[in-house]
């Protein structure tokens, strides 16, 4: 495994990043399944640590987790009209079962709000029935043309949360309150990675949503990511699937409905944010391995002596750090340092018959790579040097991207200004247009508005595109 | 919600099951969906619950969890003879993606043994390579003609575990071990259900395995559930899809292989072993609310005092037992009652003024209703008596479900006596028949044999349907 198998960031991003992905075990693409992939055992692993952190934050936050059918009928997508102007071009379609045709077809979810919308029509009575806050985990299929592992494919992960309200302003509170307490918290506390929250515009909402609200995080090629959306439905789904209920004046009223969702294109999130030209680097929340130990040793000898103090230092290392020992023989010391350094592994401990002799260890952090990050310190006292080394390390890779995402944001004020600065990061400007110029800014920069973020500078300027002056400012950006 | 919401068991013991299943709020037919179910928040929660009970037992024996893809190009599962004949009829396909006709359909996976073989036979290449010892949590599909919540459902939710090794003794070490020590153990310790484990006849094993072996539960009227099956599939599906490597002699040869799942229908097992005519009873370490509280009070007066004891209370239980404070304001304490017992909850706290001024509670336990369950309690030590309480319970439920299958197991030496005993439970018989003497039973008394359990009496007996003599012993019996 030469280093030369990750393809430096300087010289071709994209190819970076799928070097990152094959090299470090995250996925694979599927091939013989049109733009699927295998989610490998690497991948899998920091899926499953960021489910369990915003599980819980989904469950402290007052919701159950259920299930609904991975099939809708095609019909049920029909029903509300942006919506299906948004899904119905891509969606897979189950046609025959059990060797029969079917007399109307399926589609394989690419979301679930219609299905669900019939079901909460049928388990909503009376204003006592809500709020109704239910969430899923689950696969969805979106026949997208052109696929990257993570960011975008055909089948991806994810989590759906689809709740009903007596009141508009409880839907809005309910919004807020995800992509706040659950979505940018996770995303900054548990990834690392910082965001700016913000209203998505016209253009840029969920297909039959009143208002979409999002996380934007940058990545290191200075294009944004959005890590997270959060929709306020209004009565639109309500009003589709019928969804009513007696207040408490015995009037019968559309309930106001929310869905929030985040998925495995976060995996393509934290590659792309903490990541360097030697693999990959995971924040220690979210390694699967936080600490390995590699043994050196030359002979049988050595080899007992080295083990006994091996086991010795990991004894107490249960329950509190999340490690491995690679004590593979067929395997030299070199090749393990490389391998788990393409896995990003935060911190790396190598002891051989000299370090057991001096009570030491060699140190080797992810976040340094090379002689910079490497330090001899001695066995006692390794554990709790190991925690505050893992807590610095993740508090240091959110600030080296949030100094990152600021040296690459400019506030801009004509729009020749606008084209250069997102060639290379997040472009701030005052805006006062509409969806017919934002696209004609998208054919012409590729940059879309990434969102009108909730801090504001509540000064006034003049809109970047058609010079009406404005208290609002938005985000451009190019986007993954 | 009165009690007669469930029937009786000896009245009708499906519409029982099905009672249960709605009014604990377990699932729902999803109807719009041929065959398929929404799994329900307190369903779901159980599940959750039994996934990581599991999925602990999968890691510790050695596996990592992936994820393979949902669809599966339709000719893979015409590549294993035997396989084919199993699945093909019950294949949803889908044939339309993208709004166009697709060139090859794919089936949505009713199992993942081809699609997992194509990718083992990319990955495998030297004995170095191996073991390989993978997991994935899915959604699978079969397209069932009658269908039971949890029982059989088209879609159901599962496990599969898919392993490579280099030799038939490793395969067939995994295929028990996982047997043993993840799913019996499982079902058995947390599930409390007493399995019989065994060997399936050719007839009744898995479409392309060399060797299935199973657990087998007995329900409540009699019938067996298969709870779990683990198949050694020796190089059937290597063969199929040339999963080769090179040994270390330098030969090329076919890898053993072997795959195992448990699925939702536990859910339906763990409703049919210890459920009774008041609504669920849940094993506690698989009650998603082990606890619940129901204060009782008649003005805010009581209120406050009543409340200030049970936080007091439940401060200790924090993190030591899962616990639910039900402090509606609109319900009575009759309706709660109700509710939580319709629900399996475990251990039911009441505290009024009198017990707040006694220091006592009232104590009433899921298992015992009524009376003989109802106890008054010092509130002193309550903490250390509900954890005792719950581990009694736990094996309690375990040890009322090994009676219960041995006085309704018997010892068959006819075949009339074997077609009375299945009336009524598990018969056990000798057996030296082949396939079409057990179809000819199967046609004759609706009973299969479910396994050849592992545990042999080591004596001689005739067989019950040839008369030819033989060591071997099988249990017969209806089965979900
Ligand atoms: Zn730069
Ligand atoms: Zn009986």
């Amino acid at each position: 495994m030469p280093k030369d198998v990750i393809t430096q960031r300087s010289v071709d991003y994209n190819q970076w990043y799928l070097d990152i992905v094959r090299e470090a075990d995250l996925a694979e693409v599927a091939e013989v399944v049109r733009g699927c992939i295998v989610v490998k055992a690497h991948g899998w692993a920091i899926w499953e640590l960021m489910q369990r952190a915003l599980d819980d934050r989904i469950k402290a936050t007052g919701h159950s987790n259920v299930q609904f059918p991975l099939l809708i009928p095609k019909s049920f997508i029909m029903k509300e009209a942006e919506h299906v102007e948004g899904f119905a071009p891509e969606v897979a379609e189950v046609t025959r079962a059990g060797g029969e045709e079917l007399a109307e077809p399926y589609i394989i979810r690419p979301t679930s709000e219609t299905i669900i919308g019939y079901f909460y029509s049928k388990w909503i009575r009376s204003y006592r029935d809500l709020p109704l806050l239910y969430n899923q985990w689950a696969n969805v299929m979106r026949w997208e043309m052109r696929t990257r592992p993570f960011l975008r494919t055909a089948e991806f992960w994810w989590q759906e949360g689809h709740t009903a309200h007596a009141t508009e302003a409880e839907a809005e509170e309910e919004t807020l309150r995800i992509l706040h307490e659950v979505y940018a918290d996770f995303v900054e506390q548990e990834m690392a990675v910082p965001v700016i929250r913000g209203l998505k515009t016209e253009k840029e909402k969920f297909p039959g949503a009143l208002r979409s609200y999002c996380i934007e995080a940058m990545m290191q090629d200075g294009r944004a990511l959005q890590a997270g959306t959060s929709h306020n439905l209004g009565q639109n789904f309500a009003r589709a699937f019928d969804i009513t209920f007696t207040d408490q004046n015995n009037t019968i009223q559309y309930a106001w409905t929310t869905s929030w969702g985040v998925s495995t294109r976060l995996i393509g999130a934290l590659i792309m944010t903490h990541s360097d030209d030697e693999g990959l680097v995971l924040p220690p929340r979210l390694a699967p391995i936080q600490v390995v130990v590699v043994p050196i040793y030359k002979n049988d000898e050595e080899r007992s002596a080295v083990m006994a103090a091996v086991n010795r230092m990991t004894a107490a290392w249960k329950g509190r750090l999340r490690f491995k020992v690679d004590d593979r023989d067929n395997y030299s010391p070199g090749y393990k340092f490389n391998e788990w350094e393409l896995k990003g592994v935060p911190v790396r401990i190598e002891i051989g018959p000299k370090d057991v002799a001096k009570e030491t260890v060699a140190l080797a952090r992810r976040d340094m790579p090379g002689k910079a990050g490497k330090s001899f310190v001695p066995q006692a006292g390794l554990t709790e040097r190991i925690e505050a080394l893992l807590a610095e390390m993740q508090t240091g890779l959110f600030q080296r991207a949030l100094a990152f995402r600021e040296a690459h944001t400019a506030d801009v004020s004509t729009y020749d200004e606008l084209k250069e600065q997102v060639e290379r990061g997040f472009a701030r400007a005052f805006w006062a247009g509409d969806t017919a110029d934002e696209k004609r800014i998208q054919e012409e920069t590729r940059a879309t508005i990434r969102c009108i973020p909730l801090e504001q500078p509540g000064t006034v300027g003049r809109c970047i595109y058609t010079g009406r002056e404005t208290d609002r400012q938005v985000i451009f950006a190019r986007a993954y």
